[in-house]
């Protein structure tokens, strides 16, 4: 990336501007490469959230444009709080119930998006908070059966799930590049060959005129480039790394007493970089503060873990209680001296707490 | 910037996570204290383009949800694309004229207000394309005195031109970090104290819930920095440096038969790094690839030069013809020989191509 910090502007016909052009459409092809679809197919934006948004905000419009009135979007509780927001602001929605462990099942996509006209319809590629994958190839068939636009947020299951765009047969894919180990500050909307929605952000004709405003050519070679190692390989290797890694600290987490696990149970149906468990009779928050005392950053859906004023709506979808709740991540950064950290200081922590009475 | 690249997420509150925030925040004091601002007025976005599509969208919802009806905005053809293209989506489009140098008359917008009730108006600080520097505190006053909220575009005039949001009394503010010398992907949206509107992106807590995703703190850290230098006297060093530098480009340049210049004459009414001139019976397009050649980068409002397939409207509205226009800009990067270079080369390339009769 470091080069291109200061590149020219892509749009630009002299030389310096073409060199800054041919570097950010390499990364759009490595990209697209990585994620099974044509380069032409790829919008890079500012992250997933603004992805997300682009793709509500796109059909949408579409929908008002065609002469449709009163938008309907169908999503499951277990969505992202973008997916979420985004859809509210703009349509009427129709929640999809799920199972306990936080899957989104086709049959009742099938029946919502017969019920009445739809928009949208969403189906992450698997949940960021108890990392569910979800059945998305059927829904995505149930989708295109009804005539439903389908986007599907992978940002949280882009870096572990091999993605094919062209074949999963959705409308739209938002993924988020930092989430994959790439730049901060740059994501990526997937296009359905042929469809053609309004823009969210408009003002210049960058990204064939689907996402205005000066390209940050530094971060899409960022992006390119950890798309084409994840795409040679990298995928599979860090996703055994992270789930290796994860099922130490997951036997360590269930053999504590009142420990319980969230998300299912079978390792293909859940991301391998990812624990969620619950913890009985201590409150998440003085936890996450010995985690860290001990150098540890881990994770909770509960209210006080985070700037947002409610604990974790996807962890409610499940039943489970988000103020109890601890989640603990491994990426590429992760090793196995954090994982032992881990290892060591979870019981103590609880153990001490309980001891404190600090339920 | 480099140490932030893999900076952990801002709104976590382990260690990683508030050491991340702590920068952020600086970023965010460094910018405010440079445009004359607190701190809170400055929201971080992907870009100018994304804030100025935040203002009108943020203004417009605002309009509506009061139970007003039909949105209208009030604009200059010099406005930037991003301005107006925006604003378009959104409203009906009461156009203000301009002068001979593309300056907005204040008293064009008292009238224009005061027509009918207004969502919105916009008065860029300086013009991006001929340098104009506007009658922004004027504009304000007007606005303000008329209840109508007004929107600056600074990203043309920030790097140049002293900035007190707080005192100017406008609504909302728009620069780009880029065009300041700072890094891609970044720049701020400035709210006035007190106003309150929708996010155009949502999602998240993020900007105290006025711009979700993910924080690029690296590219705020590299803004905030970009800012304390300006702030620190560089704005005023570059500015003198700059229009040194262009001044002697724009002696070679209207020393050419059939060269005349664009924008203000008296220096103090335009920006001091922007050059712009009309060409008599050349087109842009070959004297482009000329100075190319002779390695000298320079854009032009011709339609060729650029992603749009239109001649720039900025020259349109000042009438002037765009495919015979030519464009220079010295920044912090520009050095005396860059400027020699041109200076050789321009008359060169426009006597060999009249030579060659291609006008």
């Amino acid at each position: 990336m470091l080069p291109w910090l200061g590149s020219a502007d892509p749009g630009r016909v002299h030389t310096e501007g073409r060199i800054a052009r041919a570097a950010l459409e390499e990364a759009r092809e490595q990209v697209a490469a990585f994620l099974g679809t044509r380069p032409r197919q790829v919008v890079f934006t500012s992250g997933a959230t603004e992805a997300i948004n682009a793709a509500v905000f796109g059909a949408v419009t579409r929908w008002l444009d065609a002469g449709n009135r009163g938008p309907r979007i169908v999503l499951a509780g277990v969505e992202h709080s973008a997916v979420r927001e985004a859809s509210e602001r703009h349509a009427e929605l129709r929640w999809l119930r799920v199972d306990g462990v936080g899957q989104i099942v086709p049959e009742e996509v099938i029946e919502a998006v017969s019920e009445a006209p739809t928009a949208l319809a969403h189906c992450q590629l698997a949940n960021h908070e108890i990392g569910t994958v979800q059945r998305v190839a059927e829904v995505a068939a149930a989708c295109r059966e009804a005539g439903v636009l389908l986007h599907v947020d992978a940002a949280a299951g882009a870096g572990s799930l091999p993605i094919r765009f062209d074949e999963l047969g959705a409308d739209f894919l938002s993924v988020s590049a930092p989430k994959l180990g790439g730049p901060r500050g740059c994501g990526a909307l997937l296009v359905r060959r042929g469809l053609r929605v309004p823009a969210l952000i408009v003002g210049g004709m960058q990204e064939r005129a689907r996402r205005a405003g000066l390209e940050d050519v530094a971060a899409a070679v960022g992006f390119g480039a950890t798309a084409a190692q994840l795409a040679g390989g990298a995928l599979e290797d860090e996703s055994a790394r992270a789930a290796a890694l994860l099922r130490k600290l997951r036997r360590t987490a269930l053999s504590i007493d009142g420990v319980t696990p969230y998300g299912p149970d079978d390792e293909s149906s859940r991301l391998p970089g990812l624990l969620c468990v619950g913890v009985a009779g201590v409150e998440a928050e003085p936890v996450l503060i010995g985690l860290d005392r001990a150098g540890v950053s881990a994770h909770s859906g509960s209210s006080c873990s985070s700037e947002s004023l409610e604990p974790s709506p996807v962890l409610e979808a499940i039943g489970a209680d988000a103020d109890h709740s601890l989640r603990f991540t491994a990426g590429w950064s992760t090793s196995e001296e954090d994982v032992r950290l881990a290892s060591d200081a979870l019981p103590e922590v609880i153990a001490k707490l309980r001891a404190l009475g600090a339920g």
